[in-house]
Formats: structure tokens, C-alpha cells, sequence
């Protein structure tokens, strides 16, 4: 990189030449919180100054920065150093507050206050945005100032750009994602190396991957965070974390992967948004999806998100979900995309909090129960003649049709029964698997996972 | 879309009465040429004109049209229909310019008009933004105005703004796009069913996916447009078109494609554009890509993307690169974001039109001959023992080195020696051809095909 390292210095030190008649004063930013995403922030602000200087015109200069743990090698030449993020929202000097804290306090109050102070603000807290970001957007629009968290959802992609800005003609009519990368590595292995559940887990909890806890992750609780985000803005609704459905991944056993790969699919945790005739669907749960989609192909700790809008069709974005580096990127695009629109002298940020002025009032989300889709079901049973029929007539009963079976040579007594069903509304799905574990023939509980055709996607 | 379609009425209404004491007027647009492109975009302006209007705040009306041949339905509601797209630049009630005539003139004379009068343009049309963009770009600057250009590249993928914007905190290091959606569908088929090129392209041109003449797509041009235009706004370098290197995908034989299979790789036609030590490689060409890769998963007519970041890392971008409703897509987002920055009082355009203010003059774009890659080589040879060590003698003296080999039954006396050589100077390689067609046991011509590792990318 010899030759482009130092056509930049070159070029930026002739840019400020050209800017030193009317340049703009620096940008001055504070950042409470020096974990991985702030110490990562900080970092690619100093490496990357050249270039992001000659795309803006103008310097970004960390000024103030708050720490609980003093990092004299990570804060060496910032002019304010604190250990209560409250100073940095005081400082008068601050134009834009960075909030990688985390947590709900006193992240939410340093928030509030930098908004209502006339501060811009950034922040990768997706439980904070989507749990209380209501509150925040409306003091951010009161204050005409911007809330910026693109690094809230799926790192480094840069969806909420896409969904605001780059697919702004569309009505978005569904959204499918794999927003959780610890999620996708346990599923990955046990895939690919036909393992269980809890040695993956642990795995990668010794890599790193997984916390000590790994709730947040494994039950859906961070995707769903994610996945309210993203509803809200491809369909212009409040934001409504407590209408997530959230289902996680624990109770996916080798052997439901290996009857999925048999019938044409892999099993993939998704968040999925979709707009129907009846409501919003918003649901995080393991999910059924043809091996040859490239989402099904989305290995590792990597996110993808597949969004159909009603002119582009669909279109992916895939790439790393998370990472010092990833969600630094996107935190570092916010601080750009509102330093420029400073330096261009708007008296209002130019896109809503949400993408949009006017919410969906009327547009209620369904419970889980409403919705419609195909299912995969695991039936535990005896192994005698006549079986089929009787789970058969069971289906039938409830207008369920039935799309594939693999009934499987018995191992013991008892034989697995796989069936991929029809669409169907859940509601009848779970009164038809109630009626099947009465039967005297089925040996315990049913596996449900659904499962998502993406009808008219080409890729 | 019942519940929602009312619910959207009702809000949108409710919006107009929200908005109504200091609403602001239409943002009132102007189309010239309504082909595939223009005419989309205006039907894509009136079926979503509720959800636009809730994002915006403000609707967008389009007040003159400019046709050769008058198209009644489409223009319903217009103001003022003219068959001049002179007297659309000439109009003082538009404010932005979409220009979806296509070709070189007078559509460069219709921008450059447009924006010297301080109107915003929107187009579509990548062979002018790729050859001339640099002198359109200078007048929009001088005149404070947008000159968008979402569209020409990759149809609906929002990727400009990926780079302009959602990426602008890193440093580009390459990316690598399938950017021509008739090569990719042409190569797609020869893979999936083992037929000829021009089998292949005599359908594409009756399923309307090729032109009657298809040179533009098959050999790369419209690719090397596009590509053109990605480098620019990647690496901070001016519009370099005529320094593109452009290879075509007729010579590809589906025993190449088979030949590749068995290594593990599948044939696309590649952009690659890259910042290595020695300068910018920018080059349209068949390229050898893992199987395994997301991007050697995208099939027929689509579009994908991934660029690599010093930050983030590599991300995808897929999705439709042409049509009707991806094109206008992203030519209405482009009216949007100008409409939103319009409405939010910038006193000049928030991005500058190539992403940087400040551009890397110092940087070279590299000759075809300079850059370094891996190869793959099918030499027609004579069927005798001691073929294989010449062919081994001569690379090694060219200090290449030897990755794979496929070494055939023969079919006559000639048989097909398949290698795959190690990371190599383009201009040694070829060196090391010529010394290879002189010996006797090469009995033709020798294909190479580039191979492209995406060294450290995970999907």
C-alpha cells in the first residue's frame, strides 16, 4: 500500500491547502465508553483519518471521552479525558456523542440528555433502540438533531442505510434475516460436523463467540432486538420489541439438520418482518430454508439480510455481523454521514430517525398464532402398520395437506416421522399436533420448525 | 395489502392535515425519455406515491415529460407533456431533471444544461456518468445541485450508497462484482446444462435479457461502465474509463466450465477493481471463483457485489441488476434523498457526487500486463510421455508455479492439460504462453482464464 499510503498524505495535505481559506472547523465528537465497539471507533477514526478526511472536507476530532478504566494508550492525544460520560454530554465543545456503554443506564439518560442538549448522537445499543427508542427519536426530532445506529443492527452491513434511504420507493413487503452470528456458528457446525447442540455452545463460548450467559444470543433475544429495528423502519411503525415473537435455537438436535438436508434444506436461525393481509408478522425462530438460496449459504459468525420490496423484488446483504472492526465501520459511517450533513448546513437531519415522517398507525402486529406458513414436523412414533393413516386422517381433519414424508427404518420401537406440510395457519398447526400426541401411536413430543419458501426469489 | 393499503390512506391523510400549516409544496420533477426506465419510474412515482409521502413528508409530483413518441396512459395527470427534453431543462418549475433517454447525445447536453440552470438530475445512464461523469460532476459542484446516479449501477442494489456512504469510514481495498445480468445468465445456463455460448445467447436475445447486437454485454463494456464508476467512488480517483481492461465471455467453452467444476471453481464474469502496492487494477474478464463462495451462488439475471474494506471486511451486496421496477427502484431513491436534503435547507448537496472531496491524484491505474493473479491454463498437447515436464520446465523458468493439474484420457491424439498455477505477473504468464505454443507438444492455442482467490473472505 506504499504508493497509495503516501499519494494520500500528499493529496490531504494539498486538500487542506485548498480547504485553508474557508475551511470548516474540525468536527469534534466524544465518545462515552471504551469497550470494543468505542476502543474500535476510536481506532479506525485515527487510521482511516487521511481517507475520511478527503472524503468530508474536514477533520472528525475525538475532543472528550469517557471511561470507567482510565486507557492512556487508546486516548493519547484526546484533549478531555473523564470517567463520567455525563461530563462529556455537558461539554459544550461536543457536537456528537458516541454511546458505546451499553446497557440501559446510564446509556438511555446519556442519550436523553445529549439530544436534548442539541447534540447528535450515535450508538451500536440495539436493546436500548429497540426497547426504548420511541422515546429517544421523539426527543431527537424535538431537538433537530440526528439518532444515528446502523452499528445497532447486523455490524457492518450497512441495512439501515438501505432500508431508509437505498430502497426509499419501495413498499417493503417482507424481510428475512440471519441477524445473529453466534446463533449462526452453532448452527454452522452442528451442520457441517453433525454435532450437538451444547458441545457447539460451549465451543464457542471458549472462542469467544458466546458469552458466559448465552440467553441473549441462543434464545433470540438479540435478533429479535435486531429484527424490531429493521420492521419498524421497512414498514414505518413504531417501534414494538414486546410484539417479537422469539423462539431459540437449543431444541434443534443433528438429527432434525439431517432430515432438513434430506428433504432440500438447511436449518437457519431467521428474523422475519413481513407484511400480510392481516398484519405485521414479527418472529425470530429456527427456520427451514432451501439449501440453494444464498442465505441458506450464510456460514459462520456472518449475517445476511434478504428484503423484498414491492419495485426492486428482493435484494441480499450479507457480511460481518459484528467485531471491534465491522461495527467500528458502521459507527464511524453515522458520525460521517452527520458531519456532513452539518457541514452542508441543513436546519434538520434529512432522513427521519425512523425513514419515516408519518407512521403506519393503523398496521396491528399478529400474534404468532395468525400467521401462515409451511412446517416441518418430527413425530416420535410406534412403528406398526397404519400409523401413516391414522396421523394422516388427523392433518386432514384440520384441512392440513401434506407436501412431503420420510418415514425412516425403525432404531427401536419407536420411528421418527417427518412431514413437511402445506401453508397453514398456525393456530390449526398446533390444535393438529395437540390431536397427534393423543394418539396411543405417537410416543412423545412433536418437533415443530417452520419453514420459509420465499416464494418468487431468484437468488 | 387491505388493512394496510387503508391504514396508509388514513395515515397519509391525517399526515397532509399534520403537515397542512406549514406543509411544503410538491417537489415537482421533470422526466426526459420514457423508455423501460422512464416510464417505470413514473409508474413507480404513482403506485407507491402514499408510502413515498409519509417517508418525505411532502409529495413528489412530476410536472413535465418529454417524449419522442407520445404515450397518453403513462402521461395522465402530467402538467405538460413536450416531445423536446430542451424545454423540461428550459422549465422553471422543475427543480430536478430525470434524464432516461439514454445515449450519449443529447443526453450529456440535457445534464450539463441542467445542472448549469441549478437543477438536480437523476439518471440512469452509465456509459455517460463512466466517459464524461467528470465534466457533468464539475458542473453540478459549481452549481451547488445533485447529479444522482444509483441506477446506472446494478439496478436496484443501493451499492453507490453502500460505498459513498454506508462504507465511508474505510478504505476500499477491492471489490468484485457480477455486473452485467445477460453474461451472468449466459454463463449460468452454459453451467447448469452444459450448453454452447452462442446456444445460450440466441435465447437470451429472444427472452429479451440480450440486444440484437450484444456486444455491449458479452464483451464487457457495459460492465467495464459500471466498474469504472464503482472505482471511482471506492478509491477517491477520477472517472478512468478508457483505462478499463475489458475481456468478453465468447470465448468461454463449456469444457472449460467443466474443467473448472472439477477444481472446485465455477466461471463468472467479473469487475475487479483493487488498490495493490503497485497502483489501481480496474478490469472486466472470466474469472475462476471458488464454488464455495456467495458470489459463485448468483444465478441467471442477478446482480452481486463484494467489497472488501479495511474496517468492515468484505460485504455483499445482491440482488436485480436491470429491469423496469429495480431501475426506477433506485431512481426514485435518488429523487427522494434529493427531495429530503431539499426540504431539510442544505446549501449544497451533502455528498459530493464521487464520494470525495479531495481525490488521490497520485494514484496510476495499472496496465493488464502489471497485475498479479492466479491462472488457469487449458493446453491443447500432443498424447506423450515426457508433455507434462516440458510444460513444468518452462513455467519454472518463468518462476511459476504449479497449483493443480488436470491431465485427461486423450480424445485423439490431442489431450487437454489443465493447470492452475500460483499468484503470477500477467506479463510473465504471458511470456510463459508464448514459450509454451512454440514447443511441438502444444498443438493449439492455450486458454487462460484468471482465477480470483478472495484471499480471507469467509462466504
Amino acid at each position: 500500500m506504499g504508493k497509495r499510503a503516501s499519494g494520500s498524505r500528499v493529496n490531504w495535505q494539498k486538500g487542506i491547502e485548498i480547504l485553508s481559506n474557508d475551511s470548516p472547523p474540525d468536527f469534534k465528537i466524544g465518545i462515552c465508553g471504551l469497550g470494543t465497539v468505542g476502543g474500535g471507533t476510536l481506532n479506525l477514526l485515527r487510521e482511516n483519518a487521511d481517507e475520511i478526511g478527503m472524503r468530508l472536507g474536514r477533520k472528525i476530532t475525538v475532543s472528550h471521552v469517557a471511561t470507567r478504566t482510565p486507557k492512556p494508550e487508546l486516548t493519547a492525544g484526546v484533549a478531555t479525558t473523564s470517567s463520567d460520560p455525563f461530563a462529556v454530554v455537558a461539554d459544550p465543545e461536543v457536537q456528537l456523542v458516541v454511546e458505546t456503554m451499553g446497557g440501559y443506564e446510564p446509556a438511555f439518560e446519556v442519550i436523553r440528555q445529549s439530544l436534548a442538549n442539541g447534540k447528535h448522537v450515535v450508538t451500536a445499543n440495539k436493546a436500548l433502540i429497540a426497547e426504548r427508542g420511541n422515546e429517544l427519536f421523539a426527543v431527537a426530532q424535538a431537538s433537530n438533531v440526528c439518532l444515528a445506529y446502523e452499528s445497532s443492527v447486523a455490524g457492518g452491513i450497512p441495512i439501515i442505510k438501505a432500508l431508509r434511504e437505498g430502497l426509499a420507493a419501495n413498499r417493503i413487503n417482507w424481510l428475512a434475516g440471519i441477524i445473529n452470528g453466534t446463533g449462526n456458528f452453532i448452527l454452522t457446525e452442528m451442520t457441517q460436523k453433525s454435532r450437538q447442540f451444547n458441545d457447539v455452545l460451549k465451543q464457542a463460548q471458549e472462542l469467544g463467540y458466546a458469552e458466559a450467559d448465552p440467553t441473549f444470543d441462543v434464545e433470540g433475544i438479540d435478533a429479535a432486538h435486531k429484527l424490531t429495528i429493521m420492521a419498524s423502519i421497512a414498514f414505518g411503525i413504531p417501534l414494538q420489541f414486546d410484539k417479537t415473537y422469539t423462539e431459540g435455537i437449543s431444541q434443534i438436535t443433528p438429527e432434525d439438520i439431517d432430515y432438513a438436508d434430506e428433504l432440500g434444506y438447511r436449518i437457519k436461525h431467521l428474523g422475519i418482518a413481513r407484511l400480510s393481509e392481516k398484519g405485521v408478522e414479527m418472529r425470530v425462530h429456527p427456520t427451514l430454508l432451501s439449501k440453494s438460496r444464498l442465505l441458506a449459504r450464510v456460514n459462520g459468525v456472518g449475517n445476511a439480510i434478504l428484503v423484498h420490496g414491492n419495485a426492486v423484488g428482493s435484494t441480499l446483504y450479507s457480511g460481518p455481523g459484528a467485531g471491534a472492526g465491522p461495527t467500528a465501520s458502521s459507527v464511524v459511517a453515522d458520525i460521517i454521514d452527520i458531519a456532513r450533513q452539518a457541514e452542508s448546513g441543513v436546519k434538520r437531519p434529512i432522513c427521519p430517525g425512523l425513514g419515516y415522517l408519518q407512521t403506519h398507525e393503523g398496521l396491528e402486529v399478529l400474534p404468532i398464532s395468525e400467521i401462515e406458513t409451511e412446517y416441518y414436523l418430527r413425530i416420535p412414533a410406534v412403528d406398526k402398520v397404519g400409523v401413516m393413516a391414522k396421523i394422516s386422517n388427523v392433518l386432514t381433519a384440520k384441512d392440513i395437506s401434506i407436501d412431503a414424508v420420510i418415514q425412516k427404518e425403525p432404531t427401536s420401537e419407536s420411528v421418527p416421522i417427518v412431514i413437511l406440510t402445506h401453508d397453514v395457519v398456525e393456530r390449526k398447526l398446533n390444535e393438529a399436533i395437540a390431536a397427534l400426541e393423543e394418539l396411543d401411536e405417537v410416543t412423545g413430543k412433536i418437533m415443530r420448525i417452520r419453514v420459509e419458501p420465499f416464494h418468487g426469489v431468484q437468488n
